[in-house]
This record gives structure tokens, sequence and C-alpha cells, in this order.
């Protein structure tokens, strides 16, 4: 491919027609070359790394003889002539020099401009960079891309969570062009639509875990209540009555009662705004008006609660199973061990214990490994590879299967301790009472709804374009 | 774009030409219009979420005045109106109707069909929905896809297991306009190939783990068996013998003994299929000729028994671990304690017992950390990030490890113990001893093929083409 | 369609114009017709999955009389015949019988040959197979693919590792074609570039984790040194100075010293590398120089580094969890306890000792729930799911985290040990200490550079074009 410059301006000329226009004849790949405005940081990186998949660089400057350390076999002119060189040209420089573009109209119609930038904040300018673009220059081809990947990943090559390039545009063409070369480049594209995306992928690189905000606060503020709540049971009422010193027992003891509360009072998070919501539609008689923003906000959250969930479920197995080798654990047993002999005690074995124990840990370990597989099946990889029924026969029935175990698990660790008044300090119940109370009202709405009669009329109301009519003759015509 | 309806039904118009036509010269993209057929559920779902992904929609009703409560924004018109105004059209209308179709045969023409039909269950009709949908419109374009998406998640968007549209068709123009418009509804498209797989993509959404059905029976009644048998072994004994209600180990130590065997004995049946394999190839000298159908239905299944097997093994991990805070343990090493001082016993460690037991706990571990290493390779991201050389020696080197540290930390378990008459109580073998069957016979079996004698005609068959010709001058003709 | 013989060479006929030519009038599919160039195990198995997917499979053959096994209902023709025929030709065939294809330049002109072909060692060859095939008949339209499935996966379907058709070619138009068919045999094509990877694809199949060599090495480098150092200490010397014989202690103690030994210096070792690199771009006062290739290939296996000492973290958790069941455990607490009895010796519960054992075992968990989530976050699916941001957060953030945690989990098991002179038999310290000190440095250098001077001379070279150039004045032209 002869890059040659054209004469003039008004003769427009296409020497990269390759991605857009017909086939030429020569079989053997002439090097592409391709177009970088700007030599920053970016700007070079990219340069880089295009040179290294086996493009050919022209960097456009307004200073093509002063502008320092390029890679090496790049070349640098002005910005209208690198313009008038290639086809498809990255847009490395700021928003704020944008309109230095608007003189080189002439060179930059028809011609694939890739928007790499990104901004600073959210929403500090009113409409996103690439439609900002688009808009100064109409006769071009904007594509956003490679904005979500950094210069460290483009002088490595694609990894871990730089394998992507985002894209979006409005001529599939042009976007057909982009995502030649980022395969080239080694990684893989995902079109996001029309220009109109852009403002989305322009925010991406600036999130952090948006979606877990409120989980995260959710699970700090459940984790703080509970566990000064049960810092004033446990320690600070045997310091004031008894006058023990108990506050060895925070770094286990204690976390080891807020991290199953917090567990079970999440898991059971997950499945209350299904249950409230399916009140709704059955109160409403429809499934056509919106839920209230705070159930439709709860509802998206549902699998970072349950995540969270079953991480204080993982840490409080953990805690649980190093109990008979901590050294509090172990002077216990031998200080009752050696009383018994003392006072000659022996104890038979009661079998109604043995029986409560052993059902307790059966179920709290039978709950963990169901929770697990919860987990598991939430991973995007294996989620993708389940149809529809499938994922929601896992989350929905085997989550409540979950649940009913723990649940479970928690009233059997409580049985009949709830009658002895001692366990009420200072007026408070336990701390297993407080984490019964969600799971237990969730349950027993579930048991409601799945009431023949009750969901009879739910499933009706969800398969629900019957009944929402008012017009009973209209009934058919919803068929076709 | 001017959505001008034509005339006569003669004069063929494409109004939407974007996706299949020649590119138009604006560069400012114009919202494009779609047609809905259809006023159901899916249908106002469908329409919603494409108006908010920047569509305009119209639907095609046959009562376009009283059909109640649509999407705002969308228009509604007659089926032959709103079919002639789009050249993409979505079916959302029950295959009973389709006939209806056969009317609009003219407006159809060209156009791009999106059967999203689905059958309450399968093989109900002699052909998918989708080819009979071709076969009463020969001159429209059928795409099937979308039909694997619930309603629920085309207002929600896409998340978890709704991400993926399945799309076959056999025209690849209208499959790439079908997976523009998915594209931007913001899902990802997986084209399954010809019109031919829409059977296949019918069924789909009917199927619950299928490849699991056989796995789960085998694990249910393995588990059922195994247990019965060792309630007998273990508490009717107890019970008839002595008189004593052991009925409390069911929880845990039961268990706790079912749990392993049926882990040790599906980890060995997924080695199995593998050598009877083998053994039939080296029988017959040849791999050409297809294995026998149960042969072919259990090595299709291995991963799915494996990953049960992993279960049942984390299951006996936990079991395990939680043993020295049971009540009933506790209490019989007090009992045994207060016993041994009492009597004035002093023993000595027993450094073979010491060295058993420890092995016995290591190779335990080591076997399930290497399981769960199986287990995790055959993630779906994570197999498809290996070479087929190196999925294949996971799970076969390190398969047949894992396989043989279990086996022998159930060796470890059982050590001496089948010496003592006592054991065999109403003359049945222990669990352990039964768990140990098949792994064994597998281990053999595989010592037996990697053989070198073996191992080479083995290797020989497999590349196999060399020996399985009868005419040893076609010999060299093979590699050409 | 109708697969008419051309009757002269000259006479171009493309009877299968469908991938690449213009749309045909019918509607209706006809099953396109494949050519297999070579009759041996691969090319069986291939056309035995072509004919099944639909098409229609004719293969070429030196012999076309004698060639013995093919799947019923291909054709056989010479190679010449065969070619003419269809579009797309399927090469499996030896490299070494390239040559004859020579012969074929008309009848292969503008077809698009798929070349299948692996090479038993890496680079035999002084070109890729792909490259060479291109030079021998430069007009017809050569594409790399199919080369990483084995005859297995094409005789029974896509699957697990076998599910993905990696491809490069130089014509856009012929890797879509070959896409097409891979398509619709049910496997997912990935693009990777021009012909020129191609060499990169033939090297793919014969690699066995290449990037897990080095860090495989250093952890089993790592814990011999370490088991033979802790043997010496732990079992020969008692062997040694005082005639026990401690040689049970093997299997669990010293593995269990062993493993979190190995699991803390690999984990530290993952961060060493960044703290290296900032330090030389302190030093050097710019990010534009290349790093040392060994801090290169160093940073580029952190993730291996850190999955692997994730193993073994496992490894010494499960080790520890079991402390509590091991008969040698359980025969020295009784012991001890009856040796308090008998003289009557009553300890009192040291609230420091529970303090320190129970915040060793806190800080151990939540290093290790840590540390399952960086491993988590490294899957591919989750990686991929988050943002550059975000991942980076987790990486680094969270990581460092960890390393704190566990670091200190080491502080508090040595405590005050270091100041007893028994510990250090035969003058050398004990494992725990050992482990200590490359953690320890990389805690002390990481504080080192979050101090805010350093912090944001780093910053500044990391943003780094402004002071990296000598020029101050083009400055701005840095960002355009």
């Amino acid at each position: 491919m002869s890059a040659a410059r054209p004469s003039g301006a008004s003769h427009e000329v296409k020497p990269e027609s390759v991605p857009l226009g017909p086939l030429g004849a020569a079989a053997v790949p002439v090097q592409e070359l391709l177009c970088v405005f700007g030599t920053g940081d970016f700007g070079r990186s990219l340069g880089q790394r295009l040179l290294q998949s086996g493009y050919r660089v022209i960097y456009g400057s307004r200073r093509p003889h002063s502008c320092g350390l390029l890679p090496q076999g790049a070349q640098v002119r002005s910005h209208a002539e690198a313009a008038k060189s290639a086809s498809v040209i990255f847009l490395c420089i700021h928003r704020e020099n944008y309109d230095l573009l608007e003189t080189l109209k002439d060179q930059l119609k028809g011609k694939v401009i890739i928007d790499v930038s990104n901004n600073l904040k959210k929403n500090i300018y009113p409409e996103a960079n690439a439609e900002y673009l688009q808009r100064l220059i109409p006769e071009a081809h904007v594509v956003k891309a490679f904005n979500t990947l950094s210069a460290w990943a483009l002088q490595n090559g694609p990894s871990d969570a730089n394998k992507q390039v985002y894209m979006c545009g409005s001529r599939a063409e042009a976007k057909q062009a982009v995502a030649g070369v980022a395969t080239k480049l080694g990684f893989t594209v995902l079109d996001r639509g029309a220009l109109a995306a852009s403002r989305e992928l322009e925010d991406f690189p600036l999130q952090l875990f948006p979606e877990w905000k409120m989980p995260l606060w959710l699970a700090f503020g459940l984790t703080t209540v509970l566990f000064c709540y049960l810092l004033i049971r446990d320690v600070v009422y045997s310091y004031v009555e008894m006058g023990e010193d108990k506050s060895f027992r925070i770094m286990v003891t204690l976390a080891n009662k807020v991290f199953p509360i917090v567990s079970l009072i999440m898991l059971s998070l997950c499945y209350l705004p299904g249950i409230i919501a399916a009140f709704i539609q059955l109160y409403r008689g429809t499934k056509y008006r919106r839920f209230p923003d705070w159930l439709d906000r709860w509802m998206l959250c549902r699998k970072q609660i349950g995540l969270l969930a079953l991480g204080f479920g993982a840490l409080h197995v953990l805690y649980s199973l190093i109990i008979p080798i901590r050294y509090y654990v172990r002077h216990r047993i031998a200080a009752s061990m050696i009383l018994k002999f003392k006072e000659n005690i022996t104890s038979e074995l009661d079998t109604t214990v043995a029986w409560r124990s052993d059902s307790f840990y059966a179920m709290g370990i039978l709950g963990f490994v169901l929770f697990l597989l919860l987990g598991i099946t939430s991973l995007p990889s294996v989620s993708n590879a389940l149809s529809w029924r499938e994922f929601s026969f896992v989350q929905s029935k085997l989550g409540y299967l979950t649940l009913f175990f723990c649940t479970f698990h928690t009233y059997l660790y409580g049985w009949s301790r709830f009658l002895y008044p001692s366990i009420y300090r200072w007026y408070t119940p336990p701390g297993y009472m407080i984490s019964l109370v969600v799971p237990t009202l969730v349950i027993i709405l579930k048991l409601l709804i799945v009431l023949p009669c009750v969901d009879r009329s739910l499933t009706r109301i969800r398969r629900g374009w019957e009944r929402a009519d008012p017009d009973e003759d209209s009934k058919k015509s919803l068929l076709t």
C-alpha cells in the first residue's frame, strides 16, 4: 500500500480502503498505516503496540519536529498531513483540545476517528466526549473505543481485566474497522451499540464496584451494630456485674457470633424483596405497574448481598472449625474435666443432646455447601452456561433450601435456651434470637405464597395478560 | 428515516434498509423502526426494551384499536400496515396463529422475521416452530432468536443467565441484522448456525440440567443404598444384638461414612469408562468402530459425575473437621480419659499409629486439594483458557493422582482392621471395604494399560490409521 | 446447489459462492459442499463432523479408489477434481506433502484453504506451516484454523477445552467463510489476526502451562529446601542430641510448617517486583525505559506465583484444622492432663495468652479469606467482568491487606519465642523467622513508597510525560 499523499484536500483519497472498500487484487497483506493524534503517554503506548502488531504508524502533532520520545519506526507529521494519509485515526488528546479538529474538517471527512478519551470525574460535561466530537466533525465516523484500557495494558498486551475493548459507534463499517484493529492487537471486542452509549463507556473506567456499594454498607452497618450489641452483652456486662475481664473473647468468640448473624440476616434479605414484590403484585392484581424505586434497587443487588452473606458464612465456618485448637477452649475443657474427676462426677451420654448437637452441625454443613453451590453458579462463566430455567431453579429452589437449613441450624443452636431468664442479660435477647427474626418471617411469607390458592392467583398475574385487562373481549387479541 | 407507508403491496419498499442495504449518506443515526407482531406479555416487554434502547416500535395487531396496555411511545397498526413499515419483524404470537401470516405473504417478502416462540413441551410438533414458519412464508428470512430470554429479562436488562441471545437462521444478512438489534439491547449474541438448529434452540428453555440427570440418579441411588446398609450395620445391629440405641449417630457419624464412600466410588467411575474404552479398542484393534451406546453416554457425563463426587468429598471434609467439637466425641474422650486415670493406665505414644494416622490425614488432604484443582479447571472460563494438552494433562494425570491419594487414604483408614472378625457384623463387610472395590480395580487396570507393551499398541491404535487398514498398500495414502 | 465441475481450469468457477459472493435468490438453504484434502485420522473425523452438521463433503486423495474407511456419505475424487468442486478446502495433510499442491495452483486459485496442521516440536521449520503454504500457492487464501482441536473433539463435538477454534489469516472474507463453518459445527471462533500469527497458533497445542514453569520451579525449590532444613532441625536434631525418633512428625507437623512458609514467601514475592519497579522508576526518573528482563518476566508471572501461594495456604489451613483429631495430639493432650492432675497443678487462664492465641487464629482466617477473594477475582470470567480500576483495587489494596494479615499472623505465632536461646537448635533460626524476612521487607518498602513525598514523585513519573522530557517547552505539545 503506497501511502501517497494526495495533492489537494478537495481530492478525496482513501489510501486505507481495506476494511471499508472492495477487495484489492493483492492476496499478500501490506502493512496498514494508522494515524495517532497526540503524542502523550497513551498515544505513545498505543503507537508502540500498533507497531509491534505489524501496523505502520503516523503521528499527528502540533509541533512535528519537537515531540520527544516516540516509538521507533513511527513517522511524525502535522495533523493535516497525518490525517490525510490514513483512514483510521486514533484521537489521544484531551477533550479541551478537540476544537483544533474543526480546522481539519476536510481532511477528516469520511475517516474513522477513534475517541479514546476519559474524564477525571463523572458528569463534568453535559455531553459525552465522543458525542461532542461527532458534533464538531459530523462528516467523520466517530467510534468510542479503547478508553477502558490503561497505557500499561497497551504496552504489555492483554491480560486479566485488560482483555476487553468496549466499543460504540453509529456506523457499522467504522466499528468493524476498529474491531479489526483491536482484534489484531490481541483484544476481545465488545460492541455496546450506538454512539449514545459512549457516556456509559466513559464512566466505566471511573467506577469502583458501583453495584456493591449498598450491600457493603449494609454489611458494614450490620456488623458494627451487632458487634457493639454483643460487646455490651458479653464483655461489658461481665465486667460491670461480675468484675471479670472477658475482653479476650473479642477476637474469636464475639466475631464468631457476629459473622453468622450477619450472614443469616443478609441471606434472608436476598429473598425478602422477591416476596414483597409478590405481595405487591397480588395486591395490585397486575404485574405491569412498576415497583417502588427502593424495591427495584434492592432486587438488583440481591446477588451482591448473597455473595457477601456467603463471605460472612465462610468466615463463620473457619472460626468454628478452629474452636478446638484455641488455648481458651482447651483450657476450659481441661479445667472442667479435672473438676469432674475431683468431684467424682460421672456424666452419662445424653442422647437428646447428642442428636441436637449433631443435627446442629449437619444442618450448618449442608446449608453452607448449598450456599457455596449458589455462589459457584453466580460466577459469570457458570451462569452463562445455564439456561434461564436452570439458573432460577438453583437460585430460587436451592436458595430457599439453603435459607431453611441455615435457619434451622440457628434454631437448633438456640434450642430451649430461650426459656432460661439468665440469658436475657440486662433484658436484652441473645444475638441468635435477633438473627432469627428476618429469616423466620421470610420463610413464613414464602409458605403463604406457595399455598395453592395464592400461588394460582400469582401465577395468573405473572403470566398475567389475562387478568390485567379491563376489557374481557380483548383477551384473545393479546395472543395475536 | 422517513417511515413512509407505500401505497401498494406490489410496490416493494424497504424503508429500513440500514442493516441490509448500502450506506446512506447521513452519518447521524436516525432511530430505526422495528415491528412487533403480538401484544402479549413478551411482545410488550420486548417493545418496552426496544424503546428504551433507542428504537421506534410499531405493533402489528388484529384489533389495533383495542389492545390495552402497550409501552408508551409505540404505535399500533394492522398487521399488514405494520409489516410494510419495517424491515425487521419480531413475531411474538403463538404457533397456533402462524397461519394468519400466510395472508401477509406479500408484505413479508424479503423481511427479516424473528421467531421468539417456545413450546410448552418437547416434541409436540413434528417440525420446529421456526422451520414451520419458514415453510409458510418462504420468501421471508426467518431467524430464530430471543426465545431463551424471559419477559422479565427483557424488562430488566441482561444479567446472569439472561445475558445471551442464541440465534440461528439460514440467511447471513438477516442474522447480522438481528445480531445488531440484540447487541444494541445489551445482549451477547451466540450464532448457532442454520435454521435447522432451531429445534435445539426451542428445546433449550425447557431443559433442566439434562446432562446431570444420570449422575444425580447415580449419586442418589448410591447414597440411599449405602445409607440403608450402614444403618443396618451400625444402628440396627447395636439395637438388636446389644440393645443399645445408637440412632443419634445417624446425623454425623453415619453421614460421614456414606459421603466419602459415594465420593470415592463416583470418582473412580469417572475413570472407569476411559479404561473400558481402551480395552475395547485393544480388543478390536481399531478406534474407528463406535463404542456401545451406554459407554458413550457414560463418557459424556464424566464431568458431572466428577463434580458430584467433589461435592460429596467436600461434605466429607466438613463433617470430618467438626468431629472434635461434637458433644458425643467430647464426651467419649472425657470418659476414656477418666477411665484411664482411674485404672492408672499410662499409654505410651505408639509411633506406628502416629505415622498411620498422620499419613491417613495427609493423603486425604492432598487428595482433596487436587480434587478441588480438578473442579476449578472444569469451570468453563478456566477450561476455555487451557489448551487441549493442558486440559487433558490436568484431568488425566492429576485426576489419577487424586484417585490414588483418595484410595490410599481409604486403605490407611482400614489398615489391619480387615483381620478382626468382629468387624464383619452379621457377616457384612464394613463400608470402607465396599468403597475400595471399584477404585482398586480402576487403578490396577490403569497400571496394566500403562505397561510399555500395552501402551505401545494402544498409542498405535489411537494415532491409529496405520493398523486399522487391512490393505497395507494404502498406508501411505492415508497421509495424503 | 449444483456442484457442476467446470470443463477447463482457465474458466474460473465458484460453485460455492455463498459466503463470499452476492445473495442468491433461493431462501431455502442448500447443503454446502466442502472439500477435505487428506484421508488420515484428522481428515476422517473432520469429514464425519461436517457431514453430521449438514454439509456435503468431498475428499481429495492421491489414490481416490483405495483410501479405506471414509465417513459414509462422503465422495472421494482426485485432488484436482475435488479442489475444483468446492470453494473451501480443508488441508489435512502433513507439511512434508505440501509440495504436491504446487501442481494444483490453477485449481486452488481464489479458494479458501484451511491449514489444520501442527508440528511435533517447536521451531523445527524456519517458517510457520501456514505461511509456507501461502508462499507455495500465493493465489489461494490461506487461513490457519482448527489446529488446536483434537480428532477426538471433532468426533464428539465441542466440550470444555475443545470449544474454541483459533483462526488467523490475511483475508477477511476467507476468515469469515471459515468462521461460518466453525460456528455451524458448534465451535466458538477466536480471530487472532493476520496469517503472521499462525506460528503462535501452531505452537499453542504444544504448550504445557508455559507461564507456570517458573512459579512451579520456585515452589518446588522452596518446598525442598525448607523441608530439608526443618527435617534437620526437628527430626535429625532430636535423634542426634536426644536419641528420640520423631520421624512420625514428617507427615503432618513438618508439612504444616513447610506449607505456610512457602505460601507466605511466595505471596510476598508477588508484591516485591512491583516495589522494585517503583524504585527503579524513582531512580531513573522516567517510566519510558524498559525494566531489566528478569524483572519483566517476574512481573508477568505474579498471578501464577500468587495462585500457587494460595494453594499452599489452603493446604496449611486444612493441615491446621485436622490438628485436634490427630492421634499424636490427642495423646499429648491426654498425657499432659493426666500429668497435671497427678501433680495437682491448677493452671489459671492466662488472658494474654488467650488474646494472643485468638488474634493469631483470627489474623490467619481473615488473611486466608482475603486470599481466597484474590484467587476468585483472578478467575478469567470474574476478572473480565471487572473494570481495570476495580481489578487493580482488589489485587493491590486487598492484596497488601492480605499480606499484612498473613505476616501479622506469623509474628503472633512467633511472639516472644525469639528470645529463648533453646529455639536456635544447632544455631539455626526456626522456620517461621525465615518466612518473615521477605514479607517484612516488602511491607517496609511499601510503606516507604506510600510516604507522601515519595508517592508524589512516583505518581508524577507514572503519569509521567511532564518530567521525562528534557525540553520544558515541548510539555504542552505532549497533550496534543
